[in-house]
């Protein structure tokens, strides 16, 4: 389940190391892909054992939130988050993306609609993580086992074959590229192409998020499937390179490097057809996996912001399926934005990538390297070798990163993140002044007097049985003061109203009339109530009478004044408003009605 | 103001039965033009004497609905007027669209944008309608008196220069039509292309709707108005008509009739260009003021049947400009619908327009008639007369119209209109059993006595200030039992709450948790009090401590539980629920507090 999301990178991670270097040096770039794989492969090296050491320190739940937290405090934490945050987005509109490719990679035809596509794969996604289906570990394990069986199927064909001499060159459409036109191979160049390949390393921070997931002892088998997932996904990224270089295959719009690769492993037969298939619908399955992880680690990583007062409290709300919808919610609006704006193209999309994720690499080691200095536990001089190590690489690979994909893209990552992290900071600061309000003096606060006195104001619009239930529960509070009053926007009706009041046997008890000329009948309602509660010693109850239909479509054929007169009111302290119920029979329907009418006494 | 709706008909009647018949008969339809248009003249004569009558009987205000309902009853008042709404409807779509066409006509680039301008116009007259701009005299008197002068200018120009020799055919684009095919002039066709023409009769009924409105005495000036109107309008008609047919001007789908009439008489020299700018802004500004008078006219009618209860009691209710705000939406949407369904087309709108305003000129002619056979006023024959031969010969057109146009589209109309009457029926069997239900003994019941015990229950989720002040107004109520509740969707932070209330002053008053595993707390909250009311006697006021934001941001930072709470209360009689407001200062504004904080004594 946790490899879905690092596994699925080795669809797109070679192609966008030739995609960067192809247009500048034409067929040279077949001979710098397998060793910017090889590099990138060693960075992985590194993050492993690095990760080794988080899921062994941080058995419950290691992501470089916490981590980063933990050791380096609450700030560099917002980065490291908001950073992963941002590639989890990315990870999404990437993955789904590619997805997206693998299938049009297949059926040529669909390529024109690969934005709804992409969309309608991010709505299934988030509409299936808001049920809250529950993952069973079978759902994932049939399509990352059969990805991995079917990539090491075509690799190893492919070296077979290229080791029979069956292999043969992919045709390289001469329009394509300037063939060897090769201009200079720069240094630039290289790391530009290698910070492409960085993409492939989204997703190994996945397992230290889940170790609590693992059987016991939780974090031995972590340790073990890291390695393994790491292992896999280092030999498919390098094997897919070398298949890419040995086959001088370019990268093309309409069929991605895996399916052109699949095409020249498999031949043409009945059978490499078939198998052709079965690799474009495993990599499309593992690539929409991919994208639901971070629907499972996005809005957790959100709700651990939320959790400490610095993103809204929203999102620390699980639904009653046990999820955060609003941060699937959230993830489902950025990631369908992004897919829009990039029209569903992963090399546009790749320069924004992988910073965050190297961001969030470079804080959690440099975390687990202060956690080791400052706890000295045994082996730690090893583990902060390592780790140092780790924050070293993964600090420059994040410079690497951020200097050649600066003009790509990489540059509005570097502004959103500290944006971010400001608004997050700012919000942090009015979360922490209203709970300052809120709580200081509460406990004494419960005790304080009431109010000196206590008038109700039962606000009237007509006098039929609603107004006599305000009129009936206003007598029940017994206030000090009762007051009756109606905004009138219209004489006439005031009139009327004055005059079947005047009938009731209500005498100590009269009917004011407010004149509203201009209709504004919830400002005229502020002013009433606020004169009431000017003097500062006076509670008010204001009581707006509520017909309650019983039918759906009903209550579309009333105006909701009283809504509006509350809303107003809202501004003044010590104004309490209450609807006093009235229930209006359906008329064919009275089963509905939960419990029996009362009967007065 | 009156006479736009009615003028501006002339835009586009005469090319519309152009339209009908130069398809089928070919060149032979200018045969016929004049003839079609003298007996629809002659129609509007009929009705010109028709409204003579209803004005003087109905001096206040003579729409075909209160003509309708004060003489023949409620329900057939309900066919004519949504007939006439559904008209309005049309008479927006139709005179924008014409209005359009004017402007393309001189600006041919245009025509590609007919849509999203005629959508603007909409906006902007619902807006300037919405803001309630006053209508002065003038504003509707300078377009309306400048596009008569240049009507009648390009007519006389025409007469003289056709009694000159000066006229000649228009050249007919030989590949618009079959000239000289000519298929066989049936009655069907003739009648169509006369019903095509009765577009010109909408806006005629709108002078005996605002009759009050004259200088006194009001209905010999509005009967007067009436005339002159009518006869500008049968001129008009005729005079374009003729022209039509003396020029052989064939309809075009990117140049208007009158447009083309007004190159032909005006000539490619430049008084003549000039003078076709003119023609065209002045037939494009009458006809967007007839989209205006619409405005006015539809949700005053709309108003009409919301007070008898027929419409949704919404459509009644005057912003504080005095305008009736949801009418003029509503119409602005259906008529914007109309016009993306239909692109904007005139030809294609035609068929539904007519047979509505048709209807409600028969049913409100037979109403006078019914009228002068009930009142027998002096010289009730002549009345009776005059309004049954309207009553009849409208009745006639009518039946002409839907049976020509059926197939057109009129189909539409005539299944529209009887569903719209039999769902109006139905919600005013639903607004009076509300009314039968609310006011029955309502009086009486105002004096009831209150019922037997009053529970105050305090829902509360967490103990700060809000909390604090919830407790201290719960007191002020005095009830007979006081509750402090609070649902449980977290157990630790239940036991944390409960730990704290233990420390408060508050011992005869305890704190209960209700667990609430599946976090559905509005449901929770629901049962709670369900069983407190359940016995019938008992008043329950349920407290929700409501922190109120200073700062509209803030308040999207916390989620609403409150008011989904009171929702769901709804359903429960007896059950009032307070908001109980606590107000968190700004932390850099304090003066917004309208009122000083309350000092406790």
């Amino acid at each position: 389940m946790f490899a879905s999301d690092a596994l699925s990178s080795t669809a797109y991670a070679s192609e966008e190391i030739l995609r960067t270097l192809i247009p500048v040096v034409g067929l040279l770039a077949f001979s710098f892909v397998l060793p910017i794989t090889l590099a990138m492969a060693g960075v992985l090296l590194i993050l492993m054992f690095s990760y080794r050491q988080t899921i062994k320190a941080y058995p419950s739940a290691g992501g470089a939130y916490i981590v980063t937290k933990d050791n380096l405090g609450l700030l560099p934490a917002q980065v490291a988050g908001v950073a992963l945050l941002t590639d989890y987005i990315l990870t999404v509109a990437v993955s789904v993306s590619a997805g997206v490719a693998a299938l049009y990679s297949a059926f040529g035809a669909l390529r024109d609609y690969r934005v709804p596509i992409a969309l309608a794969f991010i709505v299934i996604i988030a509409w299936g993580n808001l049920r809250g289906v529950r993952e069973s570990g079978r759902m994932f394990a049939v399509p990352t086992y059969a990805f991995l069986i079917s990539m090491f199927a075509m690799i190893g064909v492919g070296i077979y074959s290229a080791a029979t001499g069956g292999l043969h060159h992919a045709a390289v459409p001469a329009d394509h590229i300037k063939l060897g036109v090769g201009g200079s191979v720069g240094i630039f160049l290289l790391l530009h192409a290698f910070a492409s390949g960085g993409a492939a390393m989204t997703g190994v921070e996945a397992i230290s998020n889940g170790v609590p997931a693992f059987k016991k002892p939780e974090w031995k088998n972590a340790r073990s499937t890291l390695m393994v997932m790491g292992a896999c996904l280092g030999v498919m990224f390098i094997g897919i390179s070398w298949l890419a270089m040995t086959m001088h295959v370019v990268p093309s719009d309409k069929k991605t490097v895996i399916a052109q690769i699949a095409t020249g492993v498999f031949g043409s037969g009945t059978v490499g057809h078939v198998l052709f298939y079965v690799v474009q619908a495993t990599t499309m399955l593992i690539l929409v996996l991919a994208a639901n992880t971070s629907f499972a680690d996005f809005p957790r990583l959100a709700s651990f912001h939320a959790d400490d007062h610095f993103m809204p409290k929203q999102l620390t709300k699980r639904g009653h399926r046990l999820v955060f919808s609003n941060g699937i919610v959230l993830l489902s609006v950025a990631a369908a934005g992004l897919v829009i704006l990039f029209q569903a193209d992963v090399t546009h999309l790749i320069p924004l990538y992988a910073i965050g994720v190297f961001t969030s690499f470079t804080l959690s080691q440099a975390g687990m390297s202060v956690r080791h200095l400052r706890l000295r536990e045994q082996g730690w001089r090893v583990g902060l070798a390592i780790n140092g190590t780790g924050a070293l690489v993964t600090g420059v690979v994040t410079v690497v990163i951020a200097i050649t994909k600066f003009k790509g893209g990489a540059w509005a990552i570097m502004v959103l993140v500290p944006v971010l992290v400001f608004l997050l900071v700012r919000l942090n600061r009015q979360y922490e002044s209203e709970k300052d309000q809120l709580t200081e003096g509460a406990l004494e606060a419960t005790s304080l007097p009431v109010l000196r006195r206590h008038t109700v104001l039962v606000l009237l619009d007509r006098l039929d049985r609603s107004a006599a239930r305000a009129v009936q529960y206003a007598r029940t509070l017994r206030p000090d003061e009762l007051r009756a009053v109606h905004i009138a926007a219209d004489p006439e009706l005031a009139d009327e109203l004055l005059e079947e009041w005047g009938t009731l046997p209500l005498s100590k008890f009269p009917l004011e009339i407010v004149a509203c000329p201009d209709r504004r009948i919830a400002r005229a309602a502020l002013e009433v109530v606020a004169e009431e509660v000017a003097d500062g010693r006076t509670e008010v109850t204001v009581l707006l009478p509520r017909r309650e239909y019983q039918e759906f479509w009903h209550r579309f054929l009333h105006d909701r004044t009283s809504d509006s007169i509350a809303r107003a009111l809202g501004v003044l302290p010590h104004a309490n408003v209450t609807f006093v119920p009235y229930h209006l029979k359906s008329s064919h329907d009275l089963t509905r009605v939960l419990v029996p009418a009362p009967d007065a006494d």
